[in-house]
Parts: structure tokens; C-alpha cells; sequence
């Protein structure tokens, strides 16, 4: 990584989003409509990118929502979200969205989302992204780490796609 | 207060929700739209108002919403709500809501919200609520004892209204 | 109040808005959403506010939403709003909301709103307000000089807080 | 008409709504999005139909909406519903929507709906309705010919499309 | 009609939009909100109007929309437009909506819309509009006439309110 | 795969939705919100993998939405989805999803979605879904082989994630 891209400490950029579950949000199960969880999770992780780049952000993919369980109508939904990983021109969003059980309190993990962004200059151009500070947390570099692991992957999928294997 | 009520520490009851001003959610001045800060703040009260009760609850009242500054479309809303008090049957929880500039990082209070709650038993009626406590915590007692005069103001208002003055 | 603001006569603003409480529109107890409620009077009570001030205005504060009864499903809500009283840049607009139930056609109070607003000149900035004329309605006069004991009320709360009482 | 149907005044099936043209209610050119306008109208003549019938009822049609002038974001839209006439097991409400200028006042008849209803029994089947009591007002007989006339029209169009004319 | 008019092959203007009933969409006897059913038929019919005049076009009358059954939550709606008939400034389009059951894969056709819209100058001002190409198709061509009877008895029936019948 | 499923031919799980991008569905950057394509996949896919089924269906995944170019306020969006490929208990639905200039006509690929779903047994549990036929069409078959390999990818990722790498 370039030495001139200013660090961002990657704490800074937590951001946390509580839903309740009302009858508007469900589908036909009488459970969370699965995009309206994906719609939060944009928002969420939209406010984490914008704290690292404070520059306009614009989603560039959103992957790999894996659905755990359904969220029941009136669960409370938490979601949380932190800057993962930032290359050159891009940054990956972590969403860790979890139900909480309104009258017991128990939490159970629904769902965790990857978003990537890519930060727009004053032309509407993609611009270069600090680069984050994991302050040393060795969680944290963990998921950076996963990160540039899910950015291979896609870039190994795309390459075997045009492949045409 | 009985001193059969349970405690539960005001912390417990902490709730965070962010926002970002979307065009769907602004009015003709390209601001946020004053009932949608209100519709997120009820949100928001809700599951404090649940996390104290752990029950089903309801809305009993929102009073004395202030908005302090018109909030841009652009901007980030966070909402921040905690249990003030607790009586026999009724709790009020505080809603503090900030903007803050995705640009800048610029913070600005531009809204505080109270709700009072009743929390309901199982055959829908009114029943008792625990007790905070406020953790020898100075400020949340402060709130609490705030709290305590606006319900006074409330009910001396009431008696007003009555005597047709 | 100063002669040269001009009078308009509180039955000109005068404004009514039906609704039916629709699933999108409830909780999780299958009544309308408080917040939902309080998004219609902002409305409601919005074209009021312009009808006095023939002016873009903003929602200032909504205060003293008490919902006497829970509107369930089904149920015809009748916001009716009015200005209540007017200062010198700012004005109380109150709404009553009414259900009706659609099978008996039997109404019940279920609650009052009181909302102030603010009217802005062309650059922005809050600008005078013509003085409301009762047209002599004892009713009117009556809620002409409640606006007025909430505002003290109000100011008073406001002073107690500073003041760390 | 059978002299069992009990009569319902007209007068008592007038409903009133008050809407504001925000941007989420706007097409592409900063209009009221015609789609928004049938969805108010179906509600606002849904509460008139209900006021006449005491009795769930369904839209069964919708039905000549012409929609003589754009209305643009800001303005004000007023709803006014009444029902014109009744048959055997159906009704029509006319609904008259006008633009109000917030800051001229000035009024503007921006478009007509007449739906027809039908009321449900307990059974979900259709029921008789009341006949209409058009208290010897003029303009609300020449309503009632209109709708007669607006049937008549109706059923003519279903024969000869029926015909392969 | 005018030999300078382009023609547009109506085969062209086709357009689908399929949805699922979900809560958001219900009215309270658990079915679509018929508002709903309009607003999707504007939408689609809308892109069927584009597709013909490749110019910015607003929808002048929605007409005969006749709900032939109840389509409950759950249910995939199918909406499927086209233009029927273009006249000099104006033309209409035709929306078949059916509802398909999720599970038996039955289909029941349940609402048919008839739209007009106007296309627009860069001035804002209503403008010439293609001619349609039936394509030798004899559905289409009957779809044509139909559409100019419908738009006859529209004419007839403004006729004959003017005059008071 | 067992001879016992039966066999659906791909064809028969075609959807299409078109869309028009309206100021409701925009972000800040006057550009179609990701999380609203989100949605609108989220629906067409289930429609397919409802037609697949002919069961209830609940979303087990969303991944890899790679928003290869924002979508303008105004533009039509069409989505189009069918099954790809189908394993014992869950299947993957693709959905191409093009931006048409409502003008030009010019049509451009903005994004991909591939979602999983898990068909539901009248218990609420997974159960069996059908095998895809993909009628001898080699783009087709090419669909089945990529959603063979996307899955590989996942469950590769998983392991990789457990293993801590």
C-alpha cells in the first residue's frame, strides 16, 4: 500500500442500525422480506464507507447475504457494520445484522453482508480511499484479511467466467 | 417506589439507529421531513422502552419534538435512545437525534424526542413496569429527575385544560 | 400584537384528512403505528399552517401526542386541524384525531396533536405571521388562550432545564 | 327501486382528504405521479362507500380518471368524495380532487374519479346496499342521472366489445 | 391519419411487470389494494407509451378499470401492456393483469386497464405521436378498434354531461 | 441426481419485471438506491423459483450484486430471471437486470444477481425441489455449469472461513 494514503482507524467507522420488524417489512411468511434486509444493510454499511472516505460513496456490489434463519415479525433486528478492508480505489463493508427477541432478549446471528464501495470525486470519478487502521485489534485484521481473501475469489470467479469454464 | 420492582440498569436499554436523508424521505425544502424523524424516533424509543420492560409495548404519548435545525437531504441521522424513568406503569425513554455530515464529519444536535410507554400483559392491559436504575451515573439521574417534571408539567397541564383556564 | 400584522380568520385554516388504518400502516398489535399517526398530523397540520401564512413553512416542534386509545386495523382515522394561535414569527396549529369505526360509524376521540411552525421569507429566514382573527368563537378564543399556556409551559420547562432543576 | 332499502343521506357520505404533493409522490417530471392520485381517490371513496353501507366493502371499478392538469411537488391536493348513486349490490362515489397553491390559495380541479363499490356480507358475498337520499339537492340528483348514464355506458361497451364490434 | 406519422410496431411496446402481494400491498380483507393494482398498471403502461414515442410522456386518463376478482395476498400479479391506438396527440395503451397462484400455477385474468397518455415536446407542450403498426395481426387490429370505440364513448359521455342529460 | 425428481424445463421459470426509476427509488446521487435493485430481484427471482417449486419459497442467499454502472432517475429498469441450476433442497435463480434510456431505447447490462432459494414442506421445512431440464440449450447448460461453480466458490469460502485463513 502507498505510504501517502492517509490511515483511518477502522473504529471510527462502526456504525449500528436497530429495525423492528412491523407488518410493512414481511413477506407472505409473516417474516423480514429478505430485500428489505439487503436495503438496510446498503444504508448501514453506506454510513460506515462515507465515515472512512467522508467523500460520496456509491455501492459497487453488494455479496454474499446468507439468510441463517427467518426473522419473525416483531423481532428487533440490529444491524452493525464496519469498514473491513480498502484497496486502491474501492472498500469492503462488513454487516453483521443479528434478531434480537424482544421479551427474552436473546440474540441469535441472521445474517452478515459484504459490501464494497468506491468513493466519488468532486467529477463523479472513482478516487483513491484512505487506508484502514486496524489498531493493532487482531480481529479486525482477521477480517481484513478475509476480505482480501472474498476479493480474490471474485476476481477468480470473473476470470473463470470469461473463461467460459 | 415498591421496592418489589425490579432493577434494570438504564444502560441496558441503550438503542442506536442511523439514517441517511433520502430523497423518499424529504419534504418540499429538501429537508427531512419533520413526521419521518418522528416515525424513526418511535422505532428507536421502542426497543429501549422493550429492552427495560421486555414485554409488548405501546406508544402512550410523544411530546415536546423541537427541531432545533432543518436536517439536508444527504445527511446522516443518528438516533440515540435510553429509559429516563419509570412509574408504576409508564416509562418515558429520551430520543437524542443528531446529524451528522458525511463530508465533514460535523456533528449538530437537531432534535430531541420524549415518549412515554405503557407496557401491556398478556390479556393487553396496562401492567407494571421495573425500576431503573441509574447506576450512580449523575447525568441519567439528572434525565430521570427531568423526566419526573415534564410528567409534572404534563399533568398540571391536564388539570389547566379541565378547569377551562 | 402589533396593528400592522394581518388578521386571518382561524376558519379558513381549517383542514381535514380521512385515512384507513392499512396493514401498512400497523404495529406488531395490529393498531396503527404511533409514528405513522404523527406523520399524518404533520401533514395535515402543514396545510393549515399554509392556509394562515400563504408561505412555505417548517414543522418547529410537534409536541403532546397522547394516544387515548390504540386505532386498530380497519379502522377510518379523521385528522381534523386548525390554527390555534399565532406570535410574532412562529403558530400553533392543533389536529384532532378521531377513529370512526366503518361498520357502526361510532367516533372516538383518540388523539390531539399540537404542532408549531415557522414561516420562511425568500431567503430562508423565519418571517412574521398575520394574527389569527376568533371571528368571535368562544371555542376558538378558549383554544387561543391554551396555545398560549402551553407556550408558557413550554418556556418555563425550557428555563427549569437550564437552570438544572 | 324496492321501497325495503333503507335511505342514507348523500350528505352523510361526504369524506374529505388533504394530501401534499411530496417528492416521494413525484414522476420524473416533478409531478404527482398519477398512480398516487387512484390510490388516494380508492381511499377517500372507500371511506364514502363505507358511510353509506356501514359494511366492508371491495372496489369493484375504477373508472375515468382524466387527469386535466399536472400537479406539481409542493402543492396541495384535496380529495372531496361523495356518493352519487346506488344499485341493487353496488354504489358510485365521485371523487373531485383539486390542487390548492400554497402560497396563492388558488384552487385548480385537476381530476374526476368515480369507482363502484360492492359491500360484503358476513359470508364475503355481495349484499344489498341502500338506496341514496339525495335530499331534494339538484346538483346531487344530476349526479345520480350521471352515474345512471355512466353505467348505462358501461354495460353498452361490455356488449359490443362482447359482439367483436 | 397523417402519412408523415412514423410507424411503430405495436409488437414492440410490450411490456411485463410481475409482483408478488405481499402485506405492504393488502387491504383489510387480507387482498391487493386496489390504488395498488393502478399505480403498478401506470407504471408498466407508462413503459409501453415510451417504448411507442421514444419521448417523455404523462398519463392523461386511466379508465374501466374493473377488479373481476379479489387477488389475495400471496398471489403473483402479472401485468402485461401494449399500445392499442394512437391518435394525433394521444394514444392508448391496454393492461392485462392476471393474477397467477405461487403453488397450482393457475392463472385468472383479474383487472384489464386502459390507459391514455400524451407525449411531450422539450417545450412541455403535447406533440405529434407515432402511428402503430398492427403488423397484420388480427388481435391487435381488433384491440385498435376497440380502443377507438372507447374513446368515442368517452367523447359522447363528456358530450352529453355538458349537456345536462 | 436422482431419476426421482422430477424434471422442469428452465423456460417455464422465465420473469420479467420493468420498473421505472421514480424519485422514490433514488439515492443522493440522483441514481437508482442499490438496495431497491436488491428488492426488485429479490421479488422477480422468487416469482421464478416459485414457478420452479410450485412451493413456498423463502430466500436462502443473495450474492454477487456487482452494479456495473449507476441507473439514472427516469431510466426503465427490466429485470429478467430463471432458474439456473438446482441441487437436492435449494436452487439458484439468476437475474439479469438492464437500464433502458426511456428515449433512445439504447438498453445497458447494470447489474447481475444470483440468488439461492430453499422450497418449503407444509411443516415449514426444506424439502426436495425438482431438477432443472435445460431443453438442449447450451446457454442453458452454460447457466447450470456457473451456478456449479458459484456454489463451489461458497462453500470453498466457508471452509477457507472456518479454517481461519
Amino acid at each position: 500500500m502507498s505510504e501517502e494514503r492517509p490511515a483511518v482507524a477502522v473504529s471510527k467507522t462502526e456504525c449500528e442500525m436497530a429495525q423492528i420488524v412491523l407488518p410493512t417489512h414481511t413477506n407472505n411468511h409473516d417474516t423480514c422480506f429478505g430485500g428489505q434486509i439487503a436495503a438496510w444493510a446498503d444504508i448501514c454499511a453506506g454510513v460506515s464507507a462515507n465515515r472512512f472516505c467522508r467523500r460520496p460513496v456509491v455501492t459497487a456490489s453488494m455479496d454474499e447475504m446468507h439468510f441463517l434463519r427467518p426473522v419473525k415479525r416483531g423481532m428487533v433486528v440490529i444491524l452493525q457494520s464496519q469498514v473491513n478492508q480498502a484497496w486502491s480505489t474501492s472498500l469492503e463493508v462488513g454487516v453483521r445484522i443479528v434478531a434480537e427477541d424482544p421479551v427474552t432478549g436473546e440474540r441469535m446471528h441472521c445474517c452478515s453482508a459484504y459490501l464494497t464501495f468506491v468513493a466519488l470525486a468532486s467529477d463523479g470519478r472513482p478516487t483513491g480511499v484512505p487506508q484502514p487502521d486496524f489498531e493493532g485489534n487482531v480481529e479486525w485484521e482477521r477480517r481484513g484479511r478475509e476480505a482480501d481473501a472474498r476479493r480474490e475469489a471474485r476476481l477468480e470467479m470473473r476470470k473463470r467466467r470469461k473463461a467460459g469454464i
